[in-house]
């Protein structure tokens, strides 16, 4: 099918093109943006999207997730990170069936859809009922299975094995699904086992996925594991890999000019960060040091939810606040961050995160005269940043795909059934 | 009128009651609370609320705001405090006329509303035009016109003038306006320009409004002026009075003990406060230190809206974050902040801040299945902090009038109109 969003206030985040565009018009055939131009004429074939008064930019991208764990929103408070993984988290998860797994990712990507995101980098187990969610849903997933030997060697084993047949299995599955290899972390993963599984992405030329540097504690387990700083263990083990740090709290600046040097990308997670208590990420070295910084969300059982606005207010804030320097983190920045960044990090940045004519038509419309939160519009940059909430967002389109249209969800999916379904989930993993 | 909600999941906010009510009905009789039971039977003319599913809980209560700056909304970024007051926002305040603080102020009445919160404290000038806004949108408002003498001892005496005018004429106004005396700092008021001030609100018996302690080149504004330090000035001029200090940023553990001894209460603006890149105020040890702490938003030019819920759960995440410990700031305690604790700071506990018999009808209702950001539910109080949004708010009563229904305004005012006369007094500052 052919769209034509006409008269659209466009952020293209095309490097070369302005910041913002008045009464743009973009073409689409089928998932790839073919056109953009002022008055592009169609035929009545094609489908029209008004969009006057209206932004569109591009999709955002969730760096981090853990897309099945919607069904443990709010399970966190007064916890910390290891205590709440050890005595809440890993208990409920080893009782998730299949099915709740497809159930609670669907949740996310209607999250996902509903808040403007189009693509989001997934780390759990069972991906495969994940990616058959994400089928159904039309957003764009990096999935792994996530590996991790800490609990046993023979249980790390099948879990490795549980990847390299996901991986077997689908990549080249769907245009939308692209996997990366999923190491929990380095204080949940001995040496030989993450060498393992770093030749596994070496050998299917994947992305490797890692939790690091996520709080103090793990820096202390990581030592203690590896006779090693945690900086020098993620050389030694991870040098020469396209790699997507999760979180990245405990870098120092020293640290950050070693991530740099190795052309990592840090996926940081501020709401997430600080719910945990595990504290701020230097993400301004690390942009001052030419590291890719990109955004996530975490699950929503620490990051409360997958609403990438949110997230971009927080990490530009965050900087501000605490270096003393309103200066800092100029608005565009967090665009950047949360699109085109994002894309690189997850190594798909000539097909996604910024609008542009070849790449895929992965984009959302904003309402802007939707809230009076956004009254009056000194600076449309930063009312994106500052006041709009994903709630804002109109309609969201991946690959051609409108899969929700003036806030109407348009996929094959009822909603409140996924809902009911959810409420069941965590209602009989309390009473069993 | 009478109103009576049914079915209510009810958050009063009361010390003795259950922090949840199931299935509560709660009686309007005019503007109190005059019963609150299970299934309370009434007679066809009471007007019937439907609360299913839905939580009611106290207003929100804004400590800290300006209210008629709603129109300069994103035109901070890159400036730090001084710098955007005195080259941005002094020069274009100075252009204001009477009806611009009017529809400004009422541009502020309709975000409140449609957040959620139903008490706001202003400090500003021709505040007579914010009350007339006010009579018209049915909210609660504390008042004063804000004190200030550093550009001119005779322009200061003068707006002590306006002051002394404005409380003649507006005490005993309307059950829902009262007044403070409100100084816009120690670093623009001089020693002898407080004394009087302070001298006022002893005589009216009113509180006392102050920024203090907002970012650091404050703190030496104020040993320049004063040859004292911040806390020994305050002690020296304040003591004694009932004292609202909005940020207290930098105060120190020592001065927060000083502001426990004086009884003050503190006004946070977290997202103001980061936005402004003056840092983040210790309020974990002022509620430690048993200190008052209340939440406000600041104007929008600093803190984006007016939108308590954020508030709230930035001022819980940035303590958890930066003290590294995710077990402070309990969600309930949050509610506390924006509610109960915010009508102590404006000595307005007696009516308002809870759910009680004989306490005004201040109140919110909130739809928790508006949205599938709320979906599971696993701990409803922390969903309230951390996923709610202003924008979740279906139902705002303020003295047993509804201002809003099922979102929709129930005031006499035309929101487009409000919001294009602001928007032309926004362009008109620019072009003239």
């Amino acid at each position: 099918m052919k769209i034509c969003i006409k008269n659209a206030t466009l952020i293209s985040m095309v490097e070369n093109r302005k910041q913002i565009e008045e009464n743009m018009d973009i073409l689409i055939d089928k998932d790839r943006i073919i056109k953009i131009e002022k008055d592009i004429e169609v035929d009545d074939k094609v489908k029209i999207i008004d969009a006057s008064n209206k932004v569109v930019m591009p999709g955002l991208i969730n760096a981090h997730a853990h897309v099945a764990m919607s069904i443990f929103r709010e399970t966190l408070d007064g916890y910390n990170l290891q205590d709440w993984l050890n005595k809440k988290i890993w208990p409920m998860e080893a009782k998730l069936e299949k099915e709740d797994i497809y159930n609670a990712s669907m949740l996310s990507f209607i999250e996902m859809i509903k808040t403007g995101c189009t693509t989001i980098n997934d780390m759990y187990f069972m991906a495969e009922e994940t990616v058959k969610a994400m089928e159904k849903a039309g957003v764009r997933l990096q999935a792994t299975r996530s590996l991790m030997d800490i609990d046993g060697e023979e249980i790390g084993s099948e879990r490795l094995e549980e990847l390299k047949e996901f991986i077997n299995g689908y990549k080249n599955y769907n245009e939308r699904l692209t996997l990366n290899v999923g190491i929990h972390g380095l204080y949940t993963c001995s040496g030989p086992y993450v060498e393992k599984a770093i030749n596994l992405a070496r050998k299917e030329e994947l992305p490797v996925h890692v939790h690091f540097c996520e709080n103090f504690q793990e820096l202390q387990d990581i030592e203690n594991l590896y006779n090693l700083t945690p900086i020098k263990a993620l050389k030694e083990y991870f040098s020469g890999m396209h790699t997507i740090l999760a979180h990245g709290v405990k870098l120092t600046d020293e640290d950050i000019l070693e991530i740099k040097n190795m052309n990592m990308s840090v996926a940081h997670c501020p709401v997430s960060n600080l719910k945990l208590g595990c504290g701020i990420a230097k993400i301004n070295k690390m942009l001052e040091s030419g590291v890719n910084v990109a955004l996530g969300t975490d699950g929503q059982g620490s990051g409360c939810n997958l609403d990438l606005f949110e997230s971009m207010k927080y990490a530009a804030l965050l900087q501000k606040g605490i270096l003393e320097n309103p200066g800092l983190m100029p608005a565009y920045e967090m665009l950047k961050m949360a699109t085109i960044n994002g894309a690189k990090a997850l190594g798909l940045e000539k097909d996604i995160g910024t609008i542009e004519e070849g790449k895929k038509a992965d984009l959302i419309i904003i309402n802007m005269e939707n809230s009076v939160l956004l009254k009056p519009q000194n600076n449309l940059i930063s009312e994106l940043v500052y006041n709009v909430k994903g709630t804002d967002v109109d309609t969201t389109i991946v690959s051609g795909n409108i899969l929700m249209e003036s806030r109407r969800l348009m996929i094959d999916i009822n909603e409140k059934d996924i809902i009911d379904k959810c409420d069941k989930i965590i209602t009989n993993i309390y009473t069993s």
